[in-house]
């Protein structure tokens, strides 16, 4: 029997799924936010939406179908893949949140990670996974977790500085690789 | 701040649900298998059925509507409800192996056990948690667990002796309240 790999637990939303820009694109359609928009670091996307609408974000989040068709992050898919052949990959979301993305990131994985076994999905609440690392935009998830801890950039999180960081789906290969 | 509660991880079929009665169920209905079935020890139901349906109960636990309305176990919600005063309790289902479960179980979760957050909840597929304690069925799920591991009685694991075993929910409130 060969040694055992490590175990990886990846985040879903703004780390290999982009929902921000699905949620720039209903604000769009609903409100005239421009499709470029900028976000500034330190804010999330509903700082930037006129203030009749801040709360809309959570309405658009509990539809079926939100999730179903959110862009893949650049590079996640072949870096994942080439992941596989020194670690146990498990990708872990904070599905439990929201019921009806259940089946709708069942499906999109299904469909754009295929190689990702049923037993390496997690949906879950709180992330008390037991990894030897976790890539994540959300410190929350951090503060149980005992292992490497990598965090992806996204909008939202830039002004942190007390966590080891990733940009971009290139950065996380040259360092685990 | 309080200290931190011990963190316990309990298991759904078999365990809090009881789909093994629901599985008699459709088997009674389709194949006359007798409502009073006694599984033997070490047997899985499909082992007590014709041998041209033992294979039937992957259609049954692929249907939607499979998990909605299992009876609940009969101490579950009393004894859960107490360990919260003492622990951390999470359920962790190996339901991502049945698509069609994920929503069905959500519910049923939220019916039944309506005093568990969304924060406790973990669908996954293999059980790679962080938690104190594991209440289980299978095995299988106690192979990478360090904590102490609770073998909760079902029929096709009662010839299993390595593990401490509990029989029913006031068994394991006696062991850890």
């Amino acid at each position: 029997m060969s040694p055992k790999k490590p175990k990886i637990a990846v985040d879903m939303d703004e780390v290999i799924a982009d929902a921000l820009y699905k949620f720039v694109s209903l604000y769009n359609r609903d409100y005239n936010v421009p499709l470029d928009l900028e976000i500034l670091p330190g804010n999330e996307i509903h700082h930037h939406v006129p203030e009749h609408a801040n709360m809309k974000w959570f309405e658009y989040i509990n539809e079926k179908g939100f999730f179903r068709d959110l862009p893949v992050i650049g590079g996640s898919q072949e870096v994942l893949k080439a992941l596989q052949e020194k670690y146990e990959v498990y990708i872990v979301s904070a599905a439990l949140e929201f019921r009806n993305s259940l089946e709708d990131k069942y499906d999109w994985l299904a469909e754009n990670f295929p190689f990702i076994p049923w037993t390496h999905i997690m949906f879950c609440g709180e992330k008390i996974v037991n990894t030897d690392i976790i890539i994540d935009d959300r410190i929350k998830n951090f503060i149980d977790f005992n292992g490497r801890k990598l965090l992806f950039t996204s909008p939202h999180n830039q002004l942190i500085t007390q966590y080891e960081r990733v940009n971009t789906w290139h950065e996380v290969g040259i360092k685990l690789l």
